[in-house]
């Protein structure tokens, strides 16, 4: 088996010293409904997740306007069909839209014609509503599977944000001659385990405060400046969007914006710019592995 | 289908910049008692729970009186019976008494018949014991069915506060020419996620400090002031009766009390302000979808 | 139904504002043994349970030596018969042992005469290896019977403390002319919500600091002080005997040691001192209820 | 039954109050693939599991470089198959490589000839890889059987780091003449509790700041300098490698590094250490107990 090796640093523009992207997954209903159609009949709990459309949304767009600066937004293809306003305000914005799923489906299991057919109505979903083709693609529950890269670069796609092996970004080799550009995530770095609490379907209960999940996220990007990768956050408007978490994420993005260190860019942006380097791209591979054999006494 | 649109913000009197509420559900013992009647032999807990109307009412009570604050109780029609006299001190101290279902029904699933059976049971004890009727609605869990709000007007219910899609109150639309004023609430903004730990029932043994659970709430007071909506504060006598949790609880009230820019009132004072507005009212739907269909290899 | 009471504050001795208890609950490897008995062959989940006894009672011992405050332990009657000599030198320190079950059993479901031989067993056990007749008793997970006070007034306890409906100390009704002091317990002061972990067991990984433990502990301590209750903390030794617990919670009892309204006793002394004040019994009762009928479509 | 000692405090090299060892837990993909062979088709959970070897071993290494610190890394068989060049790279920087089974398995219910037949696997790998015949060995998931220590000493071993039931390393008694060195380890002295979440495996999303977790690590170690015994903390690559929470550690390793009371060490260094002591062995037995007979009523 080929070894793996980890991905190189990449060089940032303008002698940045780390990348910073602000991504929005706008799940809504779509995990919920995806799992158990029954959800759909709870009225609550579809309130609860409607939030994150509605009023979070919105108020994140704000933010991002106040201080000028680029988001990337996961969107299932639902989401955009049963929210149009609010998916199509993301564009007119000026922010970049990105693939998540059509009904923010698990990706376990699934053949690769299960997974054409939700990239293609993800797709359709999102340029009927917001006339966009977006370039970028994110695993819902950041979980795939090894055949979905060759299935991201046959759509056309740029880049995927689903994995977690680097800080930095890198080339994905797809087969012999093919490449996607990876802008990996993590779970430190995603407000659902600081902030989610869904009845019989997330979360514990443990909801922490804005103060812990921005420390948090704080002490990532700080050390993050030095190892010179890609810090990429990841919110939910449904969970961030709540008044007093946005207030907090409102003033990081403000102590962010003033580090004249790091480029905030959108994840396209970074895509591109991690294209231009031409890095010799990474190939990874299913682990093989023999257990050792139980004998019976 | 009809888009969902975000409601709007209401007007506060006296130019107040939001509308706050404490809220409590007097649950006692009926939310265990309705998910396995086997817990009624289990005396530890059943005193755990008793612990709130006995000890957290009058002590949460003396609070609200010696700030002059109104307090509005979510009351389970059981917890009546089985608790009269706390239940009846609420109403004889002025503040406002809700209903919370008969034993704290889950409603998932419950037919229309179902839930008018468990509506008029929780409205017979309130009567019975404390001699009100409720203008008030939550649903135990906070989880209601699309039929529930029709049933509520039908009962003659002036509000609920059960929906988490928005920061501002708003008018509910039920059916083409009425409507309830929804309260809406938070999972940020109730203290069983900080607090709750019932061995085989509920929590994962998590217990928060109550600095952690006020620091909390106060980061969503903080920003909801901006927002203009309503800060709807849920507790639990059973849990933040307890002294020091109590007395947090009462060290914040005096720190909200102090801010002059905010409107303290009972849900049934701020459901009246919010239908004085005459708001077009929401109409919320039910979310459809068509999933991927799943193809076979 | 007869309508339960509140239990009315206590006269502390000397005019202190409340009691305080340290109390340990030595369970040692039984609750995991009563479980299952195949996690006898866990060789590593026996060690973390066997540090309790081994390690975590003697440093114990020593804090509360240094100090000469009078810790009570609930000892179950195994962990008494796998490790006698900290047991007895519990006893050989001046502090009180307590009932704690043989073998930690769950009392729920458990018929009366199923817990007369649990509890002749503990008896036997702590009489034959530290030479003591125990006045009081505290039920394994804090959960027993409607007919456990009968079988502990029966076996001739003076004191019980397992349930949660209180601040202040009470005399418990047993029967029509017999009677038990209670002690409440309050799962906010147990340390093992805030440190266990045993995998497959008990607890989700969640390992909180000392220092915040402590914060859990102070704040209702300090809350108590007004109320003027019992403040009974339970620590584990296999838990709380940890190095850095053990010195937070030695720094602790330096605090509570300094404070001049506070009497610190063996829950043998505070039930005495009950006692002597000759309250009216409080009689407890187990719900009673009538679930709404599920009328079917 | 023999009644179980607690070990007796070591005296540590010139006059040292505590002895200090920073291992690392190198599970990669191993500990899920061990568990289900299915997860290795989930290519987001293995690339998660691969940034332990790919990124954290060698960002960790730097900063054991930095402060000259011995570290000790107990290596799964099957992550020096998959990951060889990191694997080497630990042996090459000087640092010990201990056994920590081949495909990370679960020794619950192992028989003998299973388990010598992983141990061998892992020596294998250890040495065909990296050269190396490691002296040390820690169970997965901290779990063995009474019957491995004696596989341990067949094998050869000099120390093992399982058990949890003592703060003083000691002489483990295998059979009548024969010891291995216990080097013991703690919950509260591991990252996996603090930051560990993957989906559908373990954790239930808490992450906690690295502050947090510093603040545990230290509270212990301050606490074991009085006591006199070994602080061992145990990190996984994949969770502290990451960079916020590698600079945490980093800054932690300076305090440590500061401390001239403190004896950092290899677990090898330790255990030779122990060794020459000439401490009489532990016997630790399985425990045997005799259930109360539940009587029918």
């Amino acid at each position: 088996m080929t070894e793996l090796t980890a991905a190189a640093p990449v060089q940032w523009p303008h002698g940045k010293k780390c990348a910073v992207a602000f991504t929005f997954d706008v799940d809504g209903e779509s995990p919920l409904l995806t799992t158990d159609a029954a959800y759909a009949d709870r009225m609550g709990t579809m309130s609860h997740q409607a939030y994150g459309p509605l009023v979070g949304v919105p108020r994140l767009l704000d933010i991002l306007g106040e201080f000028d600066v680029p988001g990337t937004f996961f969107v299932p293809g639902y989401t955009a069909h049963r929210h149009p306003r609010p998916i199509r305000s993301i564009a007119e914005s000026g922010h970049e839209i990105a693939h998540h799923g059509y009904l923010h489906e698990s990706l376990v299991g699934a053949t690769e014609d299960t997974e054409r057919a939700i990239l293609q109505a993800g797709l359709d979903a999102l340029h009927e509503v917001a006339g966009v083709r977006p370039t970028g693609y994110r695993a819902p529950m950041w979980e795939m599977n090894w055949h979905t890269p060759k299935l991201l670069a046959e759509f056309g796609f740029t880049y995927d944000s689903t994995l977690m092996d680097s800080d930095h970004p890198y080339e994905l080799a797809v087969g012999a001659s093919d490449s996607l550009v990876e802008l990996p995530v993590s779970w430190a770095l995603d407000d659902w385990q600081q902030y989610c609490f869904i009845p019989d379907f997330s979360g514990t209960g443990l909801i922490e405060t804005p103060a812990k999940a921005i420390e948090l996220w704080r002490a990532e990007l700080e050390a993050m400046r030095d190892v010179g990768g890609a810090w990429i956050l990841t919110n939910h408007p449904f969970l961030s969007g709540r008044p007093g978490r946005a207030a907090a994420l409102r003033n990081f993005i403000a102590e962010v914006k003033a580090m004249d260190d790091v480029w905030i860019a959108s994840m396209s942006q970074i895509a591109a710019h991690v294209r231009q380097q031409q890095l010799t791209p990474r190939t990874l591979t299913r682990p093989e592995f023999s257990p050792v054999p139980v004998k019976e006494n």
